[in-house]
């Protein structure tokens, strides 16, 4: 593949993340153009092929296609806001982290100033780009994404979820609540058998297949939620899942509960309200209408 | 396989798990003598081959090996405390669900009455007995394992953890607690997108692969974890983990944000203190020592 195959890219931010987009760019023949607030992050991608733009504008000017990997919702203003001129016409594609209210906010923004906006989350770090295991979501301008699909795919496995610009980072930041939560409880576990001189490697060992075959349940969940009766016959029951066991053994082995309370909180408020004997499914009603 | 082949096996205490480890053991042709508090529940065991007996003494005089899968601790004691006689020389292994110190409180009591004793912890749902994937921990008595190690197989894949009794009862709490606490993770992302018309069968279909894949991570925190360094290269900081987008978007989508609170909690503990340049892995301590 020459550099003409492909078409021109600018990419934002050369942060790890931004950096590695932008190498995936160079490594497929892009005529991939980088720029950073700071000096001196680009050498590397230099070396390997890309052109380091002096100014932001410049990075902008120089490619119909133009990726934002910058800090928070506050950076990309600041960066773009005074060229909103030379975006016009171009596709942003806004890979920084944002809440979904501020990703609507920025394709609001583009809309206005004439610029295509789709909006991604990547599921993966920085090492994984162009790995097998890369997930990127992106939601905005369906025409934005088929026409530019072909870049996209060269970071990993791309999926578009709607025109809603919020929901690809909607699913993001709870992809990634499902993950930190999850981490927390194994590092529950770890700390649990801690004092018996079991190892975090060996609590590990066991941890990692065990919760991997309980992940089979949420597609059980996930049916009896969106049936909205949760009191169809062969769940566990609320009641049935009281957690004194472990606050028990936690409080034994001299760790902290905070961790199981939290999800001892939601089954309680459910079986306080009468619902005892629904299903363990139930507790995401405790999140869903906070006390 | 006749009934000569094996030795003989009674199991006080037919719930649904009680009645899947006896049906377990007729149909590989294990004379199996059941008994249960109240009457009734043994018909289908017995229309497959099982014994009932009438008493639990006689239950308990029926065999050398007995399994107890009562309702809690006290019913271990309830139920046995009047037959440390008859136990005496016989072997009892108890996959009642009881904390650690319980477990070591009821081989104390069995040493005192000359029962080997072996505490086991099914990973489990009753369904899964004797099927792939299903997984039971033991501890105490090594010797009570050896021996009676192929009836113990017929329920699944058997580990003995070592001759602390409470090790199994704590491996399994631990792994339970990691089990409801990513159930609760996921149910907060569930939540998260289903005001955003995303179904939860929807989300759940993402959700499992996700967090299949970051299970990987486990063993890399334990490595951490374990070294005792938590400032070693290539980790996710503590700082960098900041949960505030997730809190934002959980605001914004009207859910309670108290499942992610909890994370925040202990990552902003181990900040405060000072640690906020090391890795991830450092909330361990923020649980290891309770506030």
């Amino acid at each position: 593949m020459t550099t003409n195959d492909g078409v021109r890219v600018s990419v934002l931010g050369l942060g790890a993340m931004g950096s590695a987009l932008a190498a995936a760019l160079v490594r497929a023949g892009h005529e991939t153009t980088v720029w950073n607030r700071s000096p001196g992050r680009a050498d590397d991608l230099v070396a390997q092929g890309a052109r380091v733009a002096a100014t932001a504008a410049d990075a902008v000017r120089a490619s119909p296609l133009v990726i934002a990997c910058l800090l928070d919702h506050a950076s990309v203003h600041e960066v773009l806001d005074p060229l909103a001129g030379d975006l016009a016409g171009r596709t942003l594609v806004n890979v920084t982290t944002t809440s979904p209210e501020q990703s609507r906010e920025l394709a609001a923004w583009a809309a206005e100033a004439g610029v295509a906006y789709l909006d991604g989350g990547i599921m993966a770090v920085p090492q994984m780009i162009g790995q097998p295991g890369s997930s990127i979501l992106y939601s905005g301008s369906a025409d934005a994404f088929e026409e530019h699909r072909a870049v996209l795919d060269l970071w990993g496995d791309s999926t578009w979820f709607g025109e809603d610009p919020g929901l690809a980072s909607l699913y993001d930041l709870a992809l990634l609540a499902g993950m930190y939560v999850m981490f927390a409880g194994f590092m529950h576990g770890a700390a649990m058998v801690a004092p018996a001189g079991v190892s975090a490697t060996r609590f590990a060992a066991m941890a990692a297949p065990w919760l991997t075959a309980m992940t089979g349940g949420f597609h059980e969940f996930a049916k009896v939620i969106d049936g909205g009766d949760y009191t169809v016959e062969g769940q566990q029951s609320l009641e049935f899942s009281d957690l004194r066991d472990i606050l028990t053994a936690s409080v034994e082995q001299g760790v902290s509960t905070e961790v199981v309370d939290m999800v001892q909180r939601l089954i309680r408020r459910q079986i306080d309200a009468g619902h005892g004997k629904e299903g363990f499914a139930r507790i995401v009603e405790s999140i869903r209408h906070p006390g």
